[in-house]
């Protein structure tokens, strides 16, 4: 038997024992041939010039695998996927959409994870790096198998002690980044823009000589530790963060100190843009929070350094389950760029309600386009649960962004399928209905949630749950300012003014109420209950309309999914979990109805039962 | 200099050193009174008929002390307050209302304290009992020089490891036990219902013989520790604490049970009256938490032995700014009550807000009596921080505790006036001003929250500052069902029937929503907002008018306050806490009023702002 005896995610058809030792790049690519492909099945070609791609080619009964540097690896996974799940397997050669592809980790090192809904941290606890190597190994075995590169351990909130991390700690991040090297994975450490006055100076001020020498001391001793380290992440100046906003420098200011501190051993510094005033005042209406990343970066295009990648949620909120892209991923065209994706679903339902993010991700990319940026984040779903997602098919989100990562228009439902395949073998007719389960989970959320792109109509803190007017008199800049006529913000020129960030052809979209697409009418418009939607129906029936439907479909959802074959191990999580779903999906839809009939007095047309 | 640095409360006049060693009740009693009135200024007389009480009679220059058991230290503190405050001397014997006058500390064994808003624990820390002697010893003199003689040391809501109070901590309850007896102040103990399972029995069934008897056996232990404790106090099947119902047994059963434990050492056990449902659904409309203590315990009135006494809040919610009396503190003829106050401002500022007590008291025993109850308690604002509760000002509230629970009927005024000359010996006009602050301050408090008698508009979890539908959609049973029309609850007959718990008299007074005093018409009656208020203003107006006026009088409180000669060291904490009322007060005002504004639609007569 081999050491590693957990989930193997998707990988269950492979030989568990690859994660009992240390082995090479190749002497893994190998293995995972021969467990699926038997001794002779796959030949292994070293092609330095592929760097991290692969061509695969078919030599009478066996397979040929050409590749660079980790590009043999994610060959031999492609043809595994191939085999297992019918992959389609590429003409000619194949390569990486994006040569940075990453998983942002929010573990803090006393073992929690912020907004983590998938147990504790995997490899902090009681402020130390500690771990199953064999559980480190089978890790870098699934981040590799779906082509995912770089690996941000720690919290972007960074709470001590985890400035160790490139300080006392080097040690032990230099044996962590040792396990995951073999399976092309690196780390990266998200810094604390203050940690030189932690050590002792007395600022951090980005253009101050003695701060910028120090940082480079710094990247000096972590490259000599972690020679192939990724880089730096930072949030800085963002929810009461230190930043250069301290001394009166911009995010350029702060952002190319680092990265010429990492320059010399070629590490990239990533800038999280995300700023906003999260101490607005409610009353304040000329705020917009949306506004809030453009206003700040735009004007700095151009004046990031090469190796800088400034990192942007994909919407301009706060991964709310609609949002518009952010427009300040089509703005930048003199900046490296990461789009930033959300896998914790921390206002998607926790790993609690079934939320298939590829949907929304195709989304985003038939919006921006695959080639504006030069990287992808996603924040991390994994724990120590004994799945790593806490829900078993949260696994998917997991699997999917690895694919998107390496190319982003390789389709939702196709992913969705290959996951499947590989997890759990279904015939084709349970495949069908899980497949269409994973493909509408993001509708249903969405119809039982907050209507109609007004977000965050969440329990505050928890962010699980409803509740209306819990964000309303907030500092957060989260407002949907719903009263007994009308509901929603104005964010056209003739209102906050946000619509002006976008390209002409977007806000020909958006613009006019009676055009724009309902999903996002409430986001940019407000609108009277009484008002008439574009299939006849008035605003305030099709509130009501789509949460009896979303609490509806979340029952018969649940239903099809319960009956589907899994094994035991994650049938028991699988179910309970639906279960939660279908009870909170009604207390959404109860919820949410009730609160717009105070509101508005209108009573549902078809007479179904809204609480008074 | 004396050991004791610290704030001295309201006996800074006396002499600090007192609190340096050990002495007896007696010697104690000799000390404060030469610290007063010089060496031979008052002579001492036991006379143990007399009890806790005193008789205190001129004698040429000298006075003459007669009391018993502690009746000669408090027969001291009267002089003293009437040599330094001029509170009048009683003619004739002077003994207390209540026999057992309670502070109930909410104080966890790792040093916070649950609700508590002056600092950690001042005996817990660690999960250790742990202080400064001479802390203890002063907060002895300060109880003692009010006549509290009982304090329970710990949470009602007994968290790990406190359980072992009353076991491997027997040593180290005795030692602060030691501390507290020449105060008159006896310890009590919050126990924890299921304790004989931590220690290894199968069951908690109160009715069980080995249940019983292994109750028993541990009281024999505590008293041969400590042998005048007061007794235990147990909050038992509330907000999931362990209790009888677990078991099919009545309160009376579990109550009687521990009381017969405690029976052969002169202990009395102290019950909770706090059970209602927290798991309620927020669209049942027909339990009404406000019920719930009259349902539970009414029909067990005779049932509860000689010393049990049970402790009934003096609302049926929970300590909020406006509640009825509690139908059960009308009604259990034959069982031994006591009422419940809490000094913690909860909800009612969080020692911030200026909230002296008295007004509400004088309510509560104008409409109780005073011979209802055999005894009082009231959960504790100590705290860690220099001046005991955080706000100087705060002191005022435990200061006149003390003399309420000693005679009920001693009047808010004066006693305001006596804590001020005791605590800062102003002037006349000064005191003028901070008495009329001290006693205005409920009143402004209750304007700028909740309208009223609406309770419960306030944040979830922290319950400081305005959150109007923060409880709405809640487990709580706390529910104001505002919509578009009118808000508040039928709590009569032809409602939820809550009012048919009172005796006839009462009902009266609230049942007819033309007639119910304004301050508690939502809490009893469901109101249009263009109804209209006796004085002829719509109920819109009147809620509007209430906060403009609510908030203009926090600032001229604040404005009068500030003004006056407050020594360095309490100037500051009060002065920083007036200006951050101000500040919340307008922020209740202001979300108060856009809350029924974007509900009723309704402007304000007078044109005054309310944002949208």
């Amino acid at each position: 038997m081999s050491v590693w005896d957990g989930h193997m995610g998707w990988l269950g058809a492979l030989d568990a024992g690859i994660t009992d030792r240390d082995m090479t790049t190749e002497e893994i690519a190998r293995a995972e041939a021969e467990s699926c492909f038997g001794k002779d099945g796959v030949v292994l070609e070293k092609d330095g010039s592929l760097g991290e791609g692969y061509r695969i080619l078919a030599e009478g009964n066996a397979w040929r695998v050409r590749g660079g540097k980790t590009g043999l690896l994610y060959g031999v996974y492609r043809l595994v996927r191939h085999r297992l799940a019918g992959e389609k397997l590429p003409e000619g050669d194949e390569r990486p959409q994006y040569g940075l592809r990453m998983i942002d980790c929010w573990d803090n090192m006393d073992g929690t994870v912020e907004r983590g809904y998938s147990g504790r941290s995997i490899w902090f606890e009681g402020g130390r790096l500690t771990y199953r190597p064999e559980r480190i190994r089978m890790l870098g075995r699934l981040l590799a198998s779906v082509g995912v590169n770089c690996l941000c351990i720690n919290n972007v909130n960074v709470h001590e002690p985890a400035q160790g991390l490139i300080d006392e700690m080097l040690p032990d991040l230099k044996a962590m980044a040792g396990l995951l090297r073999p399976y092309g994975v690196r780390l990266m450490v998200s810094v604390d823009f203050a940690m030189p006055m932690r050590c002792g100076m007395s600022t951090a001020d980005p253009l101050d000589e003695e701060v910028a020498a120090w940082w480079k001391d710094r990247a000096e001793k972590v490259y000599a530790a972690v020679p192939d380290l990724a880089g730096f992440l930072v949030k800085a100046d963002s929810e009461h963060r230190p930043g250069p906003f301290t001394y009166g420098r911009t995010h350029a200011d702060g952002a190319n100190m680092l990265a010429r501190a990492l320059r010399p051993f070629g590490g990239t510094l990533v800038w999280r843009a995300f700023v906003y005033n999260c101490m607005q005042d409610w009353r304040d209406t000329r705020t917009d929070r949306p506004k809030a990343a453009y206003e700040t970066y735009q004007p700095l295009d151009g004046q990031f350094d090469d190796n800088v990648i400034l990192q942007v949620k994909h919407g301009p909120f706060d991964f709310q389950v609609r949002e518009p892209l952010s427009p300040l991923l089509l703005s930048m065209e003199h900046t490296h760029l990461a789009v930033e994706f959300q896998l914790a679903q921390e206002y998607t339902g926790h790993q609690i309600d079934l939320y298939y993010m590829p949907p929304m991700w195709d989304e985003v990319f038939s919006a921006m386009g695959k080639d504006r940026p030069v990287a992808i984040a996603a924040v991390s779903n994994l724990g120590r649960d004994d799945c790593w997602t806490g829900d078993p098919l949260a696994l998917a989100n997991l699997f999917a962004y690895g694919r998107y990562a390496w190319d982003p228009m390789c389709g939702a439902e196709e992913t969705a399928r290959i996951f499947i395949r590989m997890t759990w073998g279904f015939e084709k007719g349970d495949e069908d209905i899980l497949a269409r389960a994973l493909m509408g989970s993001r509708g249903i959320y969405e119809k039982y949630c907050a209507p109609l792109g007004i977000c965050w109509m969440v329990s505050p803190n928890g962010h699980y749950g409803p509740s209306p007017d819990g964000y309303e008199y907030q500092l957060w800049g989260t407002y949907h300012r719903a009263d007994r006529d009308a509901v929603g913000i104005d964010r056209t020129s003739s209102g906050t003014g946000y619509l002006d960030q976008y390209p002409e052809e977007f806000q020909r979209i958006y613009r006019d109420p009676e055009k724009c697409p309902d999903e996002y009418l409430l986001f940019f418009h407000r609108r009277r209950y009484d008002s008439v939607m574009r299939d006849g129906r008035t605003l305030i029936q099709r509130i009501y309309d789509d949460h009896f439907e979303g609490a509806a479909l979340a029952e018969k959802m649940a239903e099809d999914v319960k009956k589907l074959p899994f094994p035991e191990r994650d049938r028991g999580e699988i179910c309970r979990r639906l279960d939660l779903q279908v009870k909170d999906a009604a207390e959404w839809r109860d919820v949410i109805n009730t609160f717009f009939r105070r509101l508005s007095g209108a009573e549902d047309e078809r007479g179904r039962k809204i609480w008074r």
